[in-house]
């Protein structure tokens, strides 16, 4: 399996469907008293993306997880486009 | 090792130097006529991250592979701030 289908995840065969699908892993390691932007640079990053193609937030899946000073957020969009 | 040092990479041991890493990783599968984007979306992407942190150019590695219709875009930013 390529980095990119374990990152991608393998796609639903769906012949009729052609898919463009956008997979955003923003990972930070926080010292102390850094501020915690991701929440904001989360909506900044969908609003920049949205400029590009045209998302529906049901097409959106966001995940964001802490870990001590590390936090991960995950922003997945799939946008089918009829062929 | 966890998923997260591997994604980030193992921290230089600097005790001097607190670190925050910030790593962005952008995978996109394009379907056939849809357009290219990621050169820009990278230039807005670092301009969005430079409202809430302080980054010099130097900081900022990125890299861009392609792969058929899959794209990867790798944004690395180190930022010292002395204890």
């Amino acid at each position: 399996m390529s980095f990119l289908s374990f990152f991608l995840g393998t796609p639903k065969k769906s012949a009729l469907l052609a898919k463009d699908r956008l997979k955003i892993i923003l990972a930070q390691e926080r010292s102390e008293g850094s501020i915690d932007y991701l929440p904001q640079l989360q909506k900044e990053l969908i609003e920049v993306i949205s400029k590009y193609i045209k998302v529906n937030p049901e097409d959106i899946k966001v995940n964001l997880e802490r870990d001590g000073s590390l936090d991960i957020l995950e922003v997945k969009i799939e946008m089918n486009q009829i062929k």
